[in-house]
């Protein structure tokens, strides 16, 4: 049986007989030629149809029919991949009896997003969304690839958990046996448990936040890439191993996604050798002095203060990221490390690429008493925290980490104006299918 | 300031002064002389204290308290990793205050699995469960290098799904926002709606299960490695991806870990070329002959027919793995491609690794009517697939897809008695913590 080639090494095949596979991407008919065009994984495969048994097989297909064909490899310059298929013989492998309910061989799918989102499977057929999911699957192959090159161990964390592990009341409660349980919110308290064997460790995890509103930058489940390290010498270890992760996946899928990139006509960020940082209350000062925008008593920057401050530094200094540090104690989880100089502010930072945050991360505190400290002046259950306390009372290193949200960073690198074009099956408030 | 060097790599610095970091392993008193072993993530470090000053600092110092150590490296054959610190400067960069609640600087834990699970985050820093989940980061980083060098598009699927997905009353119930969800138990669909788009998916992803029981292979939150793949010629296709890919984790972790799992003191599966694969009746058949268990009228293999399929293999073909084929209709899921000479039988296959199911697939059924007749014939609703059965009306190519669960992969290549050594944080009805 003839070896069945993708789209992608037709051009090897020139003047050969060749197997080829896909769904029937489009079909023309120009006067007694029938243009058809298959799609296989890797891209357009152009088949010319003359021969009248195989034109009366095509009457009735439906768009998306699964195909096989046999004919010859031919160089065609204007035909996608510079490959033409003649004298093919076709094979049907599975009926479609109706058309499709939006339609997909189009550049753009011309349905509004939740439209596109109630017909995922079939929305994803299209070259662009198939793209941004093909580039995703690279991002994370790259994170990993860079956090084993630095000796990080994978760890693999529970979702279900026995109590809140941050804090915070948007927790999904879940019928556990005989009691109660709740989706986990986030890896940090696990993360911190597993440094004391592996010292450096990382996971790709879901997270659940029971968000009530549904904006544009959030849902509420989501994968958040983590990284803790123990024995640091400072949290810029941390912010310098996020800069260059975030480097180290946008040079990756620059290489390995280049059609996918062009595809979807946009620009990687500009990410130049030394990424500015500043603190956040400079930052605050920046703001205002620039804009006007006057956010200098708060305790964070708002949306538009990110997209102001991402916005200066990138005339300033043309770096699309911008490490923001120092947030005061009252913003940042009770885990968070104070500064020594200054104990109202934390040794905390935020990651903003092209105006909004994607990471956040920080030295947390490695001693028992302060740690304890730090649960009850949040206002938390000391008991909630029994078994991550432990590692506390054993000997726990200086030590920070960060956590960056997978679909949040897709939708910056690629420019989506909603995270929901970078999560495959997203839930939200409204949404729970497919 | 100078740099850190971990404990594999001292042989290069012999004679040099050198920074290390780690926790305290062991403190032997000899005489006049601190023995002192350092554990950092990659081994362990042996120092030498004879300084009055030094001794000092150790005299009331607790096991596990995290250090920072700088000295002259010197050779030493004897010593872990060739190397002793003489000399040594200690700082000890945080308080450990009392005895450890398990002695962990043993090759063994002296104490039963619930205690050694219950104080996790401290007895993962013992060498020997360290070696397993360091084994376990290599197996993910296996599987991917393996399912990336295929082509297959690595897709995140959501764990929160609006009902059941296979059937079956095991499932673990949310509250969503004003509804109910339930936490999925498995990427069966997700899957197979992906690869209309990428014709080769994988996924490691999480699944849940409500077991009532605890048995040493079952726990309620695991992590399956799924795969799944358009356009296949047979279901041997997907046979022989998963064979490969079993093969190709074993040799990875041969290499890569090859001082964890010597630790460990296990061997790995024996897996000839030509994995044994037999049709379930004549397992049957072959297991009553041999042993006279007679399961010959039942639609599966019990756990003990599985171990002594296994059993019968091993001495007659020398392969630790075998492939079960062909089971009934009855006991495979809805989507189970019937064969068509027997239509009472299935395409299907269960890997069995050492006595005890790792893997399980199949074809899929791809036609919409035969797919609709097949949920109906299993009692289930088809409204509960409307979103799944668009991928059949819109034209789905032959396929097929295994599962592997991940946690039970690697209890059989390490041979440990109970998966819970194999899950970091595990969850099962009477475990929701740590």
């Amino acid at each position: 049986m003839k070896e069945r080639i993708y789209s992608d090494q037709l051009h090897n095949f020139y003047n050969k007989e060749v197997l080829v596979k896909g769904h029937l991407y489009q079909k023309r008919v120009l006067g007694k030629i029938i243009f058809l065009i298959l799609r296989d994984s890797n891209g357009l495969i152009q088949c010319i149809v003359e021969d009248e048994v195989e034109k009366e097989k095509l009457k009735s297909i439906m768009d998306e029919s699964p195909l096989e064909i046999e004919g010859i490899c031919k160089e065609e310059k204007r035909a996608p991949g510079k490959c033409e298929i003649h004298n093919p013989r076709i094979k049907i492998l599975s009926k479609v009896n109706e058309p499709l309910p939006i339609e997909i061989n189009k550049p753009v799918i011309n349905a509004n997003l939740d439209t596109i989102l109630d017909h995922r499977a079939i929305s994803l057929r299209n070259l662009k969304l198939r793209s941004i999911f093909k580039i995703q699957s690279s991002m994370a192959q790259a994170y990993r690839e860079y956090m084993t090159s630095i000796g990080a161990t994978e760890i693999f964390i529970p979702t279900i958990v026995g109590s809140a592990t941050e804090g915070g009341s948007e927790l999904f409660q879940i019928k556990y046996y005989d009691r109660n349980a709740y989706l986990g919110q986030s890896a940090q308290l696990y993360k911190q448990m597993a440094i004391g064997s592996f010292e450096k460790v990382f996971s790709i995890a879901h997270s659940y936040r029971a968000e009530k509103f549904g904006t544009s930058r959030h849902t509420s489940e989501f994968i958040q890439y983590d990284f803790e390290m123990g024995f640091i010498k400072s949290y810029q270890d941390i912010i310098d191993t996020g800069i260059n992760v975030i480097k180290y996946i946008s040079q990756y899928i620059n290489k390995v996604n280049k059609e996918d990139i062009d595809s979807l006509e946009v620009s990687l960020p500009t990410l130049p050798k030394k990424i500015p940082q500043i603190k956040l209350k400079e930052a605050q000062e920046m703001i205002f002095k620039e804009t006007g925008l006057d956010e200098r008593s708060e305790n964070d920057l708002s949306p538009e203060g990110e997209r102001q401050i991402s916005k200066i530094i990138k005339d300033k200094h043309n770096s699309d990221l911008v490490i923001i540090t120092h947030y005061p104690t009252s913003k940042r989880p009770f885990y968070t490390m104070p500064d020594k100089d200054n104990p109202e502010d934390t040794l905390s930072f935020d990651f903003i690429l092209r105006g909004e945050e994607i990471t956040t991360g920080s030295q947390r505190i490695n001693e028992y008493d302060m740690i304890v400290a730090a649960i009850y002046k949040k206002g938390l259950k000391v008991e909630d925290y029994e078994d991550y306390l432990e590692i506390f009372k054993y000997g726990m290193p200086p030590e920070g980490g960060f956590g960056m949200g997978f679909e949040r960073l897709t939708q910056q690198l690629l420019n989506l104006s909603n995270i929901r074009e970078a999560t495959l099956f997203p839930r939200d408030v409204k949404r729970l299918r497919p």
